[in-house]
């Protein structure tokens, strides 16, 4: 597909050895411009092809790609081990103002929750779910920089809270298409009374209260019949900080592990580690990227 | 001295198994209150005592503690080296307005240039250089939870920019104080005529121009004699990147360098590298940060 999505290149930053571009472009799906970044390290390996793999990271509320650019610690490991970095936005901007989208920090602008919107209001610029598993794949090949050293049959998932929830579900509703899945923090049963950011993005965003289980990664879960895991993806590494005071109250972590476990996948398939003392924040994340990165680039090249 | 400063912790996050405190207290030299962070690794190492000694981390032009705190990428490798990373402030903040002070980016506010200021206006509050080395030093041991982790006879000292600035010309005239020096992009001869940023501000810091050589460390070096620099410290890092755009219009690193050299240092004691395609930014210092904490490491516990 040769079509070209209208871009500019916003920067170019040489970075551990590769460059971080920043790109904006024109959203087809969301009806706006949108801004992603992609980490691309200098590939060191002799092969013929200069292509790698990557691993797309879906931020939390209130971030955009920013955030994870900077504090995430992602790129060092990323460059040892010739894997590619993708992130996107959390949510459109830049489109007409919809009334109360701005009214919130965890609900409208960079509250997007990786899902196609049906709800009047949002069904016209809220599309994060085509966005991500689509759209942003096909903007990427059309810029050059880009598509030399990018291989789109080699992808994983990962993200933050809200994008833990994202990765997840995206990952579950999208069989084989990423090698393997991890989260920090997930919003793990969003559609459940005790989760008052998944109930208040589903109600704004969902029309129909029988679409929410398909953007709750436990829902999912529970859905699924035994011995089906392993045909989605390959592993999933979930890391939860004890400190975080979302931990209880949000995200609810356990209740996925323990779906996916009651379907019978092979011991280790999940791994999910509770870590004393850390918070919500990018400190808690900064700390365990290279473990996730690894993680991943293990599963993308075997 | 027991006398203790008042002291507020503002926070303290776990991250890479240690801990970041953020701490606000009154500062005497500069007659206001000031902010600064360290990084306290756990420490690993199985001996009797634990504490570990220090880096200190000079900042650029409009920076506090929180630019290399989150951008850094410090606090990995000063954990696996078991060594503290401390952040101090830039300039005083929250005095009484002074005149001026906040009317450009590169003069007064975050960018106080680690001398002792000398003109009416700016004599007494701007004292970052007795801030940075003597006051902060009986700041964090009157914190208990630095004080008992932090080997304070064991200091190295780093800073990028302005805060290379502040690094090398602080090392030069302490002797012996810190194991090694290194500097990211240094202002390296802020007193020549070519050299606007430290035009400027040695115009509006330092009333008598015979001192400002004082504080500009290609002509402290240049003042030294052959065979003296190795009392002074162990080793020297220096990292510039070739794509920064103040490289040879303000920084002029090779100077200093050129300086070191002829008064007979043995081979390798400055080591100096030029990196292609490197920018001014965080992400050039994210870069090679592990470079600077292991050059550290190694001469702090030699």
């Amino acid at each position: 597909m040769s079509s070209g999505f209208e871009h500019e290149m916003l920067s170019s930053s040489k970075v551990h050895g590769g460059y971080l571009h920043r790109v904006r472009h024109y959203s087809p799906c969301n009806d706006c411009h949108m801004t992603f970044a992609i980490f691309v390290p200098e590939n060191t390996l002799k092969t013929s092809s200069k292509k790698m793999p990557v691993i797309t990271y879906l931020s939390g509320l209130t971030c955009d790609d920013t955030n994870v650019s900077q504090k995430g610690n992602a790129f060092q490991s990323c460059a040892e081990s010739n894997v590619c970095f993708l992130m996107p936005d959390t949510s459109p901007r830049g489109h007409e103002k919809i009334e109360g989208e701005d009214a919130s920090w965890d609900f409208g602008l960079a509250a997007g929750f990786y899902l196609d919107a049906t709800t009047d209001e949002y069904a016209k610029h809220y599309n994060m779910y085509t966005y991500v598993t689509k759209e942003l794949e096909s903007v990427c090949k059309s810029v050059p920089e880009i598509n030399e050293r990018v291989d789109f049959e080699r992808q994983s998932i990962m993200g933050h809270s809200m994008g833990g929830h994202g990765a997840l579900t995206i990952a579950l509703r999208n069989p084989a298409k990423y090698a393997s899945v991890s989260a920090f923090a997930p919003i793990a049963n969003p559609s459940a009374e005790d989760c008052p950011w998944g109930q208040k993005a589903f109600k704004g965003y969902l029309k129909d209260e029988r679409d929410w289980k398909m953007h709750d990664a436990t829902e999912l879960v529970r859905m699924m019949e035994p011995g089906t895991m392993e045909k989605v993806t390959s592993a999933i590494l979930i890391d939860q900080g004890d400190g975080d005071t979302f931990y209880a109250t949000q995200l609810y972590p356990e209740r996925f592990v323990e779906a996916v476990e009651k379907i019978n996948v092979k011991p280790g398939f999940v791994k999910y580690n509770v870590r004393e003392g850390y918070d919500h924040s990018y400190w808690f994340i900064s700390t365990f990227m290279r473990d996730h990165v690894d993680f991943h680039a293990t599963n993308l090249t075997q």
